[in-house]
Order: structure tokens, then C-alpha cells, then sequence
């Protein structure tokens, strides 16, 4: 059995988010989607509201968990004995980014193996921080994210739609 | 069991190739490594000398096979009903070409999935065309390809070392 | 009357391109599409069938005219007294490539202006090269070029379907 | 009567986009340049300070206006029935960028269509972060922006010069 | 005597900095070293921890100085008349920003000239920033800085290991 | 004394290549401008013209050589005891592809260093295949290349002006 961890902000889950968790659903017997605790900016949604709208959002994939860390990826993963990190590839400037991470977690964690997966093109545009900007001033954010997150987005912002 | 096909025109085989071929064994239960007839350029070894190199180069990896195929990629896959695609990744320019191979081969099979590897870092600068021009003006190639390889290549150049 | 031209080798035109000149057929009020005679590989399809292709491909579309040129760009648009040159980006290879064109096309003309335009999401994978290399092995290409683009790239390479 | 938006923060405005503003007006019968007024970041010159420094360096431009705007551009455009959107592009950086707010504006407003210009190259390197970063120790920022910016620069450092 | 200067925010020196340092030493007859003072994000050690960590983990190189600096770049090497500027260079992102860099300093300072270096490629995937990130969660950074910077980010962090 | 040399295949010279040595004589005692006689490509003029037009065009730089070399450039400095090698870069794409050069050198002579620098900015968009590309069609060229070369390449083309 092949499990595979796809960590992130998630604040919050996109539509793009979800293409690469399915796509990566498909190709392993696990997905352990993480939500990061410590992020640089301060995230707009809590990790408990980031989780739960990651839980609602997946419950039609039934090999995918979620959960959270804090602290060094590469030390959670080796604690629950997984080996494969899944990140999503959309632009030039992600892969720069993405490159110096999955050599840095080579070089603390030499076992494991950043796999990159490319997310359906109609998502290629598409960021958390974008959503939330449309969302500021009430743009529609429908088709880009679930519709447990639109609803929260409007919410957070006093977004009347 | 879960097997992938990591595809590419192999003249030569070099050390970064292995490098992926070797990651690609580990997280899947077979990788078939595909050697194209069909490349746009003229290449230095025949499709028999590239097939036999790898043989020899990979004898080592109990979970590798090696073919070739002539037409698309995507007929193959098909045909021996394998949906994962493996590409090394070692910079932008890269990046770009197999962004859009990865889209297009979707496109046609929508059931792929073109998983991308990073090499260790110290292959990063390895290709080879490279190889192949050092080799010509009788460079040392023996860090960047296997034992057999670099014989083959002095010989197809006359080089004496 | 604002005129503009978008040159290309069309070799052959593809959905990617027609979505562009329909873009700028919206915003000029006459877009003349110009077939380069001299191009650096041999073109697949005689000068003759690409500007064959493309009148039959834009009859649908009122303001735009189809023409070729040989030898500067910039000499014919002074010649028909036009200062709009259209050039659609799809990433960043191409990027690189269409500044050094709009540089040079300023420097030798200093009152031409090179405008470019986004092409639809769906067509940023789309190259000409890439749809020949498709319907060479008979794969489908009905989604990325014309119906009558299509037909003409299986006569020519002798492909049933 | 095709009329175009510029949208940017202009804090301030440099000789780079006055470059950009002055090839707009010649291929488009009217330049609306927008100054937004959310920006993320906290801008160095107030709302009020950014229009009237734009106002006075585009008085000998006659086909340009100059107004502000809060909230999504988009909503903006539609409400004055604009569709052009100008942009400038630098170098690959900008590209990335400037292309997802491109396809992200088209979704929300697909009449929209963004155009982008390419500044002399002597302006390549220019940007209004570094012009502030010169201007805030003295250096001379004279050829880089219009003259009533410069000296506003030197005043907010408090820099005589 | 050509002597060399090497700007950088140092915070801290990593093992990057150092093979950049030495390969300059062994082009040019001095290297100095500067730190800058007036940096944009709140730096995590103070101007004088930073010289000192520089101080000694270059103690073995004769032919270099360190130094700090506030203010323009090029006000500092005019005075002390010096003509060229060391850069790294690690990634494409990295070469967009020391070309602007670059270019301005040329623009302010026509004498001057940027050397651009490349580091061993086992560096390419190192920031200070990331060896930060690593050190703060406990996690091994003794290949990626000088020992006595090692020793430092722990104690920062009151990491015990 | 410090030695660099500046290989390319200079077919023709142009003003950023002879901009870029001007660079490099200030700063080192001695350049050496290395022709290289096998490249991939069949070049438009014979090693002996584009000797002769760098003799030409160089002659106002004392310390400045011209010579050719055949075979692997790491082999050729070796034997003439140079260690720097200068290479002039504009662009993204550039710098891929000077990258791998610069890291595989530095394999082959690890005593070699590859030194960067950048051209003026007016030289960012010119290249040697641009200039015979303009020149074929009878566009000016004049600023483009030093005069001797002008005239040259009107005469290989068999264009009056």
C-alpha cells in the first residue's frame, strides 16, 4: 500500500486543490491532504475552519484523509512513515519555488520523493489568494472554489450575494 | 500493482536518467522505460544500440523493463493499459516543454497522468547532447554515464583515452 | 479605421490562432492575417494551401483579410500603412522570443506597436508543430484545428480514420 | 470610439509607464489610467497625491483621463463599457503574473480582453519600488521619473538635493 | 590591484555565500564583504552578530574584508573606489532581480560593473531564509552554514540538539 | 596578470558581443575573443571572415587577442593557462543554457571559473542570427554591427543600399 501526503496553506481549498487531490486519489491507496499550522502570513480562515472545509470538500474520495502539522514537513512524514510528498505544477514561478522545497526535503529526508502532479488547465490561473480577493468585493467565486467555501468566503468578507 | 512508463529517446542512456528510472522503481511496483524510434533528430546510436545500453545499465533493477514504441505515446499506454507517465524535471526551460507534452497527452488520453520526478541535484546540469559533445572532443564521461556507455561512446568517435 | 496585421507561418493554422484573430477582429476594425513566405524549416503545407486553409477557416469572420509576405515585416506594413502588429503569448518560452521580435520590429520601425493578446486557456498547449506531430500517428486532432485543417493533415499524411 | 483602461497603482508613476500611456493613446482613441485604491500594500503617497502627480505628468497627453477605482477592476470597466485593459510587460516576472490576472479578469468579465505593450527597452529595469529605493537615499531618480515626481520623492525623504 | 565588492543582507552566511566569497577571492586580488545595514524585512540577527559570524567563518581567506554599508550600494564603492559588484547566481528567479539590480546600478554609477557568479551546484537549493525555516523547527542545517552560524540559529530559536 | 577569455562563434560580431569585450578589458589585464570553428550549425561566414572582421572590429582595444580553437573550450584554456571564462548574458533563456555550460565546465577543469556579465541595456534584443535575418532583407543594420561587418554581410546577401 502506497501512501502519499499533499500538504499546504489551504486557506482556502480551491478547486485547483481538489483536481490534484483526486488526480492523486487515482494513482495511490492513501492521500493524507495536511494543512500547514505555521504559515508565514496570517491565513484569513483558522486551521479549524481550514480543515473542515477541506473535510467537506473531500468527503466523496474515500482514500483521502486530512490532518495537520506543525513544524518540519519531511519530520512529520517520517513519523507516520510515508515517503511521497504530491505538490501541484502550474506555472514557472511555482516550479522554481517547488524545486528548491523538494530539494531541501531530499536533503533532510534523503527516502523521501516529491512527486509533481499538473492540475486540469482551466485551473491554471487559479490561487487562494486570487479567491480572496474576488471575493473582498463580492466577485463570483463559484466556480472556483466548493460550495462550502464560497458560502464561508462571502461570510468572512459581509459579502451580501 | 501500480506500473508507469518513463519514455524518452535514450542516445545515450545518462546517469541522470538512471537517477529517475531508480526513483520511479521505488515508488511504483514496475516502471517501463520506452524508447522512442520515432525522434525528430538523427540519432548517434541505433534504436538496437539504445535499447541494449539501457538493458545493461539497468540489469541491476529487478522492477524495470525496457521497450520501444514507434507513434504516440498515448496508443502504446493504452495498449498495455498503463495510465502513469514519468518525466525528470531538472529546470525551466525544461519545464515548459513538458508542461505542454503532459497537456497534450491528457488531451488525447484523458486517463493519464504524467507524474513528475527531480533528479539528485548533481545532475542537474547532465543531458545528453552534452554528453554526446564532451565525448566527440574526447572529454571524460565517466562520472555522467554508465561503464558501457561511455565505451560505446569513445568508440562511435574514434576517441582513444 | 484602425488596422492591424497578425503574422505567422500558419503551417498550419490552428484553434489556438483563430481564437486569437477573433479576439483582435473585435478590438481592430480590420485584422489582415499575413502568411510568411520565407520561413527557416521547410513548412509541411506549399504557401498556397496555408492561405487556402485560412480564408476557408475565417469566412465567418467579416473584418479580416488574408494575405502573405516575404522577406521584412516591417517593410510591408509601411508599404500598406498599417502600425499594429498582433501576437497572441501562450507562456514564457514564447515570451522571451516575442520581445526580441517587438524590439527589433520597433527599432527598425519606430512607429510600429506590437500589441499581445492572451489566447483561451484551453489553446495554451496548441502549437502547430505539435498538432502535425498528432496527426502524423493518426491521433485526433478535431478538438485543435479546423474541420478542414484537420481533413487536409490526414491527406497528407496518408492517415485513415 | 475604442476607449482602453490602465490600471495600476502609480505610487508613484514613472517614466516607464508614462512610455506605456503614451503608446495607448496613439492606437486607442482614449486612455482611462486607474489608480487603485486598495492596494496591499501601504503606499508611500496618499490617493490624492498619486492622481495629481499623474494628472500633471499626462496634461500634454489630450486623449488621457485620469480616476481611481475601489474594488474589483472588472466591475469598474463594466459599469463605464470599457473592454481594452493595457498592461505593461517588462520581463518574465511580470509575464506570469500579468497572465493570471489577465485569464482571471476574462472569467469574470469574458468581454474583457487585456492588451499588452512592451516599453522601450530603456525602461526595462525601471520600477516605482526602486525609484523610491534610490530617492530615499539621495540618489538621482532625474531621467527615471517626470520631474514633479522627483521632487515630491525628495521631499517625502526629506533629501535635499 | 582589483579589488571586489560582494553586497548581501547575510542573515545569516550560508555555506552559498562562502563558495561565492571564495571563488572571488581567487579572481581578484581583495573581496570585501558588505553587509547591508537598511534591509526591508526586520533581519532575524543584528548588524553586528552578522559581521561577526562573517568575521569568523572567513578568517581562513586572507584576501578578504567585511564591511557594512547603509545606504545606496554605489555611493559605498564610489568613495572607496571599487568597480566591481560579486553577484551569485542560483536560479532564474534569482537572475531577474540581479538584472534590474544590475542594470540600475549601472544607471546610477556608469563605471561600475556586475560580475555574476555561479555556485557550486550543490548550493543551488540554499537561502538564508530557508536555513532559517529549517533551524527554527529543530532540523539539521550543519552542511548548509558555517559552524559557529549553526551554533547561533539554535541558540536564537532555543533549540536543543 | 589576470587572463579571461570570451568564447562564441561570432558569426558575425556584433555590438553587444564587442560591448561585452569592452567590459571585459577593463576589468581583467588581458581578453582573449575565442572563436569557436565547430559549431552545430553551418554559419554564413568562414572562420577566416569572422576572424578578420573581430581583427577589424577590435583593433581600438589594446588588450584584446583574437584566436580560434577546435575541440572542447576547457581543454584550450588549460593549455593556455587561463582560468576566466566570460560569457555576456541578456535573457531568461539565455541563462539556462549558460547555466548547464558554466556548471559542466567547472566539471571538466574544476580550476575554471565562468564570469557573467551584462550588456548594455540597448544590446538586450540583439543577436548574431537577428542581424543576418534583418540583413538578408535589406534592413538596416548600421547600429547594429560594427561597419566592416555591415558591409560584409550586405555583400554576402548581395543587398544595395
Amino acid at each position: 500500500m502506497i501512501r502519499a501526503v499533499y500538504p499546504g496553506s489551504f486557506d482556502p481549498v480551491t478547486n485547483g486543490h481538489i483536481d490534484i487531490i483526486q488526480r492523486g486519489a487515482k494513482i495511490y491507496d492513501e492521500v493524507i491532504v495536511l494543512v500547514a499550522e505555521n504559515i508565514s502570513k496570517i491565513p484569513l480562515f483558522t486551521l479549524e475552519e481550514r480543515l473542515s472545509m477541506l473535510r467537506e470538500s473531500l468527503q466523496h474520495i474515500p482514500n483521502v484523509k486530512v490532518d495537520s502539522f506543525k513544524g518540519l514537513l519531511v519530520d512529520y512524514i517520517k513519523k507516520i512513515d510515508v515517503r511521497i510528498i504530491i505538490r501541484g505544477l502550474r506555472a514557472v514561478s511555482d516550479f522554481e519555488y517547488e524545486f528548491q522545497q523538494a530539494l531541501t526535503n531530499k536533503k533532510l529526508y534523503p527516502e523521501s520523493e516529491t512527486v509533481f502532479l499538473i492540475s486540469d488547465i482551466k485551473y491554471t490561473f487559479l490561487s487562494s489568494s486570487m479567491v480572496k480577493e474576488i471575493a473582498k468585493f463580492g466577485g463570483c467565486v463559484e466556480d472556483l472554489v466548493p460550495e462550502c467555501v464560497a458560502k464561508k468566503l462571502y461570510e468572512k468578507f459581509n459579502v451580501k450575494r
